[in-house]
This record gives structure tokens, C-alpha cells and sequence, in this order.
């Protein structure tokens, strides 16, 4: 059943992305929540996760579809990790070196008996590809 | 510093698996924690992640050597989602297959002022390989 809300949840978030409803897209989230937006660059918080998907959304020229296919999730209590294979459709993309399928890992918490997303990182476990040893 | 807290604690739950002292290697556990122990099959709880670990040092003939490479977090107040290069070595390992290097996914919760671990997935989003896209 979490799997399924989960599921739906992000379903839902993508379609507000797609329909450029960023005002909505922040009720999925956790007030701390942080968004990776590139290896070694991240948003805290609603307000700058926000102003973050606005600039996405230029970046694609407002034309960003993304979705998700195979999901799993690990759940413990109020926290559950899921793993999802994450696409990005974009029309007028402008950099075919972005790359259009990923393994994202997200962290849902359950806050006052909603699910919200509390990490965000559509780029999976590649982000240690640039990490440094000592980081 | 929450890094260093959180990577000095790994380092502790490596060495209690090392010196198998498993309960010294529960209090590093939520009560409600999930291990991954294989690709669809997962011990939820102390008692069987505890008895999972012992199952593990009897297969690798009590001479397991977890440790671990890179290392990044991401940090939303509470929650902490850690991707970690993490290595099994084992002298007597019994099997060449078992994959020695992996990029694994834990989640970490500060609970009553201690993190925690609540998920750990040391097979990272590879869990997606053998996962149904209905699941």
C-alpha cells in the first residue's frame, strides 16, 4: 500500500513539473528537503528547490517530460528509500549530453501522516563517480 | 559534521561485523530497520537482521572484512541518505561470484539525538536489475 501511494505521489509530482505547477510541486516535499541538481550542486529547502525547477524548466526550454519506469521501495516505518529508473523527455532539449535515463534513489518520510520527499537525487549512487575520497 | 559522525559510525558497524559482536552491531540499527540481504529478499527488524548477519558470517567462514571507499551524503535535518563504495573481502570466501566492490545506498535517522541506520542496501539501485516493473 506505501508502494503504491509512493508511486502515485511521484506520478503526480512529475505531472506538475510537466505542467510547470511549481507552487504544487513544493507540497510534495519536506520543508528541509534537498534536491540534487547536478553532482556537487544541491537546493535546500522549498524555496530554493523551486526557484531551481524554474530554471530547469528554462533549461529544457519548458518543454521537460519526465517519468519513471521499474520503481522499488525499502521501507522502515516512517522512511522509505526508493529506487526508480528515471527518464527525461525534452523536446527542444538543448544538450543531447544530458543523459535522458537514470537510477535515481529518493527518501520519502512520513510527516503528520503524509508521505513527503525528504531527498531527492535523480542521480542515483553515480554521483561517487565525482566524489572525492577525503570529501 | 554530520559526514564525519555518520562515516565514523559505518566504520564502527564494519568493525562489530568484523569481530562479530552482533549485538554491539544492533545499537547501530532503528528498531524498524530493513538490511537487503539479496536482491528480493530483506530482514526488517533487530532479531532478523541480527540473525541475518550471523547466517552471513557462517558463509564467508567467519572471515568477512567489510569496509568502505567514497563516500557522499545528502542531509535533510533528520534524514541522511548515504552512497557509499563499499568492498567485501573475505579469505575464505566460497563463492568467486559475490560481487566485491558495490555502490550501496543507506539511509541514516537521527533518532532521540542519535543516527541511526534505517535502510541498509549495500547493493544500491542494482536492486532495480531484478525488480518487476509492476512490483
Amino acid at each position: 500500500m506505501v508502494y503504491d501511494t509512493i508511486r502515485d505521489l511521484i506520478a503526480q509530482a512529475d505531472q506538475a513539473i510537466r505542467e510547470e505547477r511549481f507552487d504544487d510541486l513544493m507540497e510534495f516535499y519536506t520543508d528541509d528537503a534537498v534536491l540534487v541538481l547536478r553532482p556537487g550542486r544541491e537546493a535546500h529547502g522549498k524555496e530554493e528547490i523551486k526557484r531551481a525547477f524554474m530554471a530547469i524548466a528554462r533549461y529544457f526550454n519548458n518543454s521537460l517530460v519526465p517519468s519513471q519506469g521499474k520503481m522499488m521501495m525499502l521501507e522502515a516505518g516512517d522512511t522509505v528509500l526508493v529506487l526508480s529508473q528515471s527518464f527525461v523527455e525534452a523536446e527542444k532539449k538543448p544538450d543531447s549530453e544530458y543523459p535522458s535515463e537514470r537510477r535515481a534513489t529518493y527518501v520519502y518520510r512520513k510527516v503528520e501522516g503524509k508521505w513527503l520527499c525528504a531527498i531527492d537525487n535523480s542521480y542515483g549512487t553515480t554521483l561517487l563517480d565525482s566524489a572525492d575520497k577525503t570529501e
